[in-house]
């Protein structure tokens, strides 16, 4: 069932700046004086990791919810992502004093589940997988009158991520390349409006993890198509696109400069590097940019910025990250 | 050998803030949820450990090599500190395309050489001791005209280190309470002076470890005195302050309400907190704000500050403190 949509403007983007703006403050711009010296440019760092829950989902997230009517805004909404997007529909939810169902399957780590529900947020554990999740969040919408927030696919979410374009443009005059970790492309397709209708030859790069690029094959083969998932240090670019996708896989398609997989290497040694040069404790995800920079595989420019989205990582999986490359590389 | 002293003015570091903004960022102030539920009021993060040297002492650094006489410039720097100070010397001689060296004992650990040289700074090696580097800096300028810069007893640095008193009042309306690693003074001198002049009714409060509290008991006895030290995580807070001190002996006594001494534990609980809360890798001197909020040894008001100083620490000593703890918090 594809709906008739409406493009997704600039105006749109600064539109929500302004409506998060009381909630959601500029996230910093840091320069990295070792990754710079390895790539040969000038590299920036945009930390979306240091947003209060975590990631740069809260973007989205805020200038959905504080969109709605306030009749949506009193009915409560409902969401069916268990990472980033799920913890920052929460803490909003609380901010807010709004109402959040976070719908989960069984196959949730319980950290996970615990640290969504610190946050007073409601938790319905359906089914196991993510399909019955989203299932049941369409089923509280229709029964309950609760609003269902989709992680990416929606206008406002994407308006929202785009504000990370807008402070990037702002920071960091001479911007020519924008890089981060690319999953169901709320990121890019937000930061694509925001960047390419300001400054339509910047280039914008994504990176996928090769363990379920989903994107990636999509854009190949021309339309949305399931991929085969399998484990991967950048968990949180995994997931589907949703066979009716209808704004992000247009949106990235035509925003999106290039596309670079990376296996499980990179992955590590990027979150390695922001441990030991930035002292960033990041997830694989958000070091995937650090990681195509660092094997040389990004068509960079003369200024760079990368974005580091989250930091949802358990801590023993960066301990061990730590413990295998602490003697390939010079200790701090 | 006291010279007639000047005291350090608000305008001072004014003009410091104005001076160094080209190459020193306002550093973010970010909120900090958990720690606010646990003390029951709203605490904020400084996060100076972002800055490109890794630490705040760049600010007073920066003030002092851009306020030479550009005779002086020519000729060069040196400075005895072996931390977080001789990093920022080093990065800014750097930058500014100035000579500089940085004077340190044969004791210093050969990471911390490494890392310093890097940077591009000539590096000597004397003696075995930090009084025998900071006679030979003293040598070099009498010898060969470079400036000595005395890590924190000297007004430009003070007035430098200040700077982040500026942007806490800009960044945080109502801020009544700010706390931060004391050591020799230079950050509460100048922070002192800025808040106090604009906030005369703010709490300023220093923490020092228990292992080498020399400005603690240099106060305490009324005069500057030496005190025996041993080693702690806290190793940048170690340091004598001077028998001759000029300036901040007498600032910190003017305007710092309450030094709070820390054992090893509450410091080590701070680092882990910011680790599994914050994903923040920082050193012992910038947990100490948060160690004494987790003991509840600090007298809070309704909006504070903790002036996260720096990340200088051996990634073998963060993993230690994150092994120790794991069992006990909750992972993120």
């Amino acid at each position: 069932m594809t709906r008739n949509i409406q493009p997704i403007t600039l105006k749109d983007v600064q539109t929500a700046h302004k409506r998060i703006a009381p909630i959601v403050k500029s996230s910093p711009l840091i320069f990295s004086p070792t990754l710079s010296e390895i790539a040969g440019t000038s590299i920036y760092l945009k930390l979306e990791n240091l947003n209060v829950s975590g990631s740069f989902k809260i973007r989205g997230a805020a200038n959905k919810m504080l969109s709605l009517t306030p009749e949506q805004q009193k009915r409560g909404v409902t969401t069916f992502s268990t990472g980033n997007f799920g913890m920052s529909v929460a803490y909003l939810a609380k901010e807010l004093g709004m109402k959040a169902v976070i719908c989960i399957s069984g196959r949730v780590p319980k950290a996970k589940v615990d640290l969504i529900r610190d946050m007073g947020a409601q938790i319905e554990v359906i089914g196991q997988s993510q399909d019955d999740a989203q299932e049941y969040s369409y089923q509280l919408e229709k029964e309950h009158g609760l609003t269902v927030i989709h992680p990416f696919d929606d206008s406002e979410v994407i308006a929202g991520q785009g504000t990370i374009g807008l402070e990037l443009l702002e920071d960091l005059p001479g911007l020519d390349t924008v890089i981060g970790g690319l999953s169901g492309g709320g990121l890019h397709s937000g930061m694509g409006v925001a960047l390419k209708s300001m400054e339509p030859k910047l280039k914008l790069l994504g990176v996928s993890t090769a363990r379920g690029a989903t994107m990636y094959e999509s854009i190949k083969q021309g339309k949305p198509v399931v991929v085969q998932e399998q484990d991967t240090l950048a968990d949180s670019l995994l997931g589907g696109i949703g066979e009716n996708n209808q704004y992000t896989f247009k949106m990235v398609q035509q925003y999106v400069d290039e596309i670079i997989l990376l296996g499980e290497e990179p992955i590590a040694e990027g979150m390695n590097f922001m441990l030991e040069k930035h002292r960033l404790v990041i997830e694989g995800a958000a070091a995937s940019g650090i990681g195509a920079i660092l094997h040389d595989k990004a068509p960079l420019g003369s200024n760079v910025a990368i974005i580091i989205s989250g930091c949802s990582v358990d801590t023993s999986v960066i301990m061990d990250i730590a413990n295998k490359y602490l003697s390939k590389f010079p200790d701090f």
